[in-house]
């Protein structure tokens, strides 16, 4: 099925729970007429806890889950599986295309500001695996990069708190230590696919003219040139169809995820997987 | 081995991460001759998402794994797997007692206020579980109770965020609802091994006079009690010993946990098991 990718099959989209919604929504905003379908890996979240070993397993079986109904693109939606599992996917999928979520937002915030300082904000899991700064780094040696572990922002966009005092005083606290080492960003990234909800809190605390790379919008955009590159675009303007997939917990994916998403979602909307 | 607990044993504490070191802190404090051994399965947590019979099955093998090296009771620190496997440990460790965190709590809540309104702050698992409302009502039907699902209390108190503003707003964020329904507790019941943390940002935002039941300590008391009742405290005023057992992540569980425990913690203090 691999060899066979096709325009009119659907993109997959892969994370470890819910918060790759935000990637899929990026993804339906910039490419309205492709069919999509989401698998959130909810029974085993979070990644970020597990040994590498354990990580690889787990998304191969869900790579191989979205593998199995046919995809033309594979994008993981996941920070931590895109750090310690993508040449895994990659061989998986081969000759489908994979796209994770560190190298699109690396990219975009060298291209930004070249020799620039970017700071880093994702999960401590992502910070101690290091990929962003190895990403940017990689691409522009003279880049300045710090990473900073904001926990509380997962739970605060689960929550839905995304604005107002409570959001923008958390965002300030965990910028505190920044500005005891005189660090003044050129991008602030959003190094975690929940935090594109808390982009205007996030926006209200940095001081003017900091640019926000968002991986979720640029993760997205990759995926569509390389569709393109690949003739691989669907031309058909039927309306791109949707499917959720989950390992567990629809209520909840229902409830977070509608946030996540944009979109009002009922957990009957959400089909129960084994992987 | 079960059949011949004797005082000089450990009492064994059981709990899916860290959260239950204040379980462990309350009896260290009112306990202090006892020796203490404490499992957290941090390689599987968080249990509330988990299905039930996952959650029997992680908490049977933690159960074994502290069996076999001898205790002499089990204290469940985990609400979770108090709510959902208590009965499916008691018959494993019989005739050695076993102790949830959820019935202690519910039985100082009831005493304290008999036909009382109890407000139970907790995760939204143990919310869904309704074990506190069960517990209280099952031993005070004219109880009037509310739960409230406070998800960012828990990443709170594991950023060691747990006075101040930020602490003290997301709690008035979540009692909001109470003050529309005019409904004032007696009791404040802190339903999640994580939340004595957050007691004194807690007692700042509830009214005067309000009571807090801390399940932590309620639940070191009845252990206690227990004890007393079968003639098996440790009389000898050699120290209590402590050790700690992990599935996984020392770094983080000594970081983290310390916090909870009340007491400096070192990666190498924590001994990583295989379940």
């Amino acid at each position: 099925m691999n060899a066979s990718a096709t325009s009119d099959l659907p993109i997959g989209v892969f994370d470890s729970g819910v918060g790759g919604l935000t990637v899929l929504h990026a993804i339906r905003e910039a490419l309205s007429n492709e069919d999509l379908v989401y698998l959130g890996d909810t029974a085993r979240l979070p990644y970020g806890t597990k040994s590498p070993a354990s990580i690889c397993r787990y998304a191969s079986q869900a790579t191989a889950r979205l593998q199995e109904q046919g995809v033309k693109l594979l994008v993981v939606a996941c920070n931590t599986a895109s750090a310690v599992a993508l040449d895994t996917l990659r061989r998986q999928m081969d000759p489908v295309p994979v796209v994770g979520v560190v190298e699109p937002g690396a990219a975009a915030a060298v291209e930004r500001h070249p020799g620039g300082k970017h700071l880093v904000l994702a999960t401590e899991a992502t910070v101690i695996l290091g990929a962003y700064r190895a990403a940017i780094s990689g691409r522009d040696p003279e880049a300045d990069v710090r990473e900073l572990a904001c926990e509380l922002l997962v739970s605060l966009a689960e929550e839905g708190w995304t604005s107002g005092a409570i959001a923008e005083g958390i965002v300030s606290r965990y910028l505190e230590p920044l500005a005891e080492m005189a660090f003044e960003p050129d991008n602030v990234i959003l190094g975690c696919t929940h935090f594109p909800l808390l982009r205007n809190a996030i926006e209200r605390v940095v001081p003017d003219g900091t640019s926000i790379v968002d991986s979720a919008s640029t993760t997205a955009a990759v995926a569509g040139h390389l569709l393109a590159e690949r003739g691989l675009l669907n031309e058909q303007t039927s309306a791109g169809q949707l499917r959720l997939l989950a390992t567990d917990g629809a209520t909840r994916f229902a409830r977070v995820g509608g946030q996540f998403l944009g979109d009002h979602l009922e957990a009957t909307d959400i089909e129960l997987v084994d992987l």
